[in-house]
């Protein structure tokens, strides 16, 4: 994958500093149209309305938003065309099955997934992030620590591999259920965003921090136990020797090598 | 140290299986005085009868409820006899300041950190288990990741050396300041325990899990990074290669060897 992805934790800055937004806006400031889709939102409209005076008043000009409701939507030549011409593509927060039960394996995929390839960029808040990877978290009783009865998961965009993303990251218990994401596969490793918080990735392996908050990074590749192994589905999962990371912005991670780099 | 702690994430259960406060108990069922210190909060009366009738349901006898309201009822040497006499030694949950200004250095607390050495139970939840450590939690804004200004501490109770206590630990970005805590100094063991959940504390060097939920270990020792050195007060916390476990019931950590063992 060549494209460039914006992996936002949700409640992004939109009246400040807006770091994260600008970000998203950059590649098409001199040009090229952002495409914003709502897919995942019940209130298309409301929030394509708010995204476009915001990318606005950040001066971007050519701004469509996509406004898939139903599947059919996502066959619709004149949506698909929308995407066609983007450089960059922003989805917004909602529910993450709503992005794939619509989205997935439709014409406006593959046009999206043709062009993440040639370079144009693909941004996504809360349920916007957390459809992004090739599987993805759909629930867990955040409630709870750990359960191993709470975890949902299902395919996800496949825009980026060998990752778990969980948004909001600072709510109360995401830390027990993205761990118990890690735990059933430590091929992936967990990444944790807190809300005005995002990761920048650059062609599949490597992410940089933005905006005000915590990335927390979970690499299950040490864990020497799991209770997973043990089939008591109501139980509480014990883990052991996780190897966890604390970034925050300007700091790096290298998926490939699963290694922090600190800000210069 | 001799004494065996008792040291509960808050909220145990009162009316169920009792798990935690059946274990609290245990020492004084067959006779021997459970003292109640009702210090840490503001309702002492209604607290005090609470716990009062849930022991006696529980089969304990002689209870005492032990009312510090101000530092000097912590010099009256009918509170000293009562826990002279007791067994089992039981903190309330409430304000962890309340715990250690109104009893540090006082007759009472010199009599208890004997009746501890002479082998008594003493137990505490919430609160009453933040207190326990040489160092103790006292704040810290559960919102925000890892903010180093947000973070509290003050000298508890001395009852556990090298580990720092967090309570009610499912709950909103608990997990961000006690890896805050244990960057400030990795020689603590960080022990996040979630409600209805205890930790067994024997000889000041292993203990093992009791109660429903999960609790989280972070062994900082391994610690490569902390943006703690640059002196960034309102910066958000970097911290990389933090070593966490998360235990549940029957599961023992060493806190000697910094060293989980899964339940057998």
């Amino acid at each position: 994958m060549k494209g460039k992805l914006i992996i936002i934790g949700g409640h992004e800055d939109k009246a400040g500093a807006e770091v994260i937004l600008r970000e998203v806006a950059r590649p098409v400031l001199k040009g090229g149209r952002l495409a914003i889709i709502t897919a995942a939102t019940q209130v298309p409209e409301e929030v394509g309305r708010e995204y476009t005076a915001i990318f606005r008043e950040l001066g971007v000009r050519d701004i469509a938003v996509v406004d898939i409701r139903e599947r059919e939507d996502a066959a619709d030549p004149s949506c698909v065309e929308q995407i066609k011409d983007a450089k960059a593509i922003f989805f917004t927060g909602g529910d993450q099955l709503r992005i794939t039960s619509q989205l997935g394996d439709s014409p406006l995929f593959q046009m999206l997934q043709k062009r993440c390839a040639d370079g144009a960029l693909i941004a996504g808040t809360s349920a916007g992030a957390a459809a992004m990877p090739t599987t993805m978290l759909v629930s867990g009783n955040s409630d709870e620590s750990s359960r191993i009865s709470a975890l949902g998961m299902a395919p996800g965009l496949g825009l980026i591999d060998n990752v778990v993303i969980d948004s909001h990251f600072a709510e109360r218990g995401r830390i027990g259920r993205l761990l118990g994401a890690v735990a059933q596969n430590p091929a992936s490793v967990g990444i944790g965003i807190d809300e005005d918080t995002a990761v920048v990735v650059e062609k599949n392996r490597r992410f940089r921090v933005i905006g005000s908050g915590a990335v927390y990074v979970i690499d299950g590749s040490t864990i020497s136990y799991s209770s997973l192994s043990e089939k008591q589905p109501e139980g509480v999962l014990s883990i052991f020797d996780v190897r966890l990371h604390i970034l925050s912005a300007g700091d790096q991670f290298d998926l490939a090598e699963r290694q922090p780099m600190m800000r210069e």
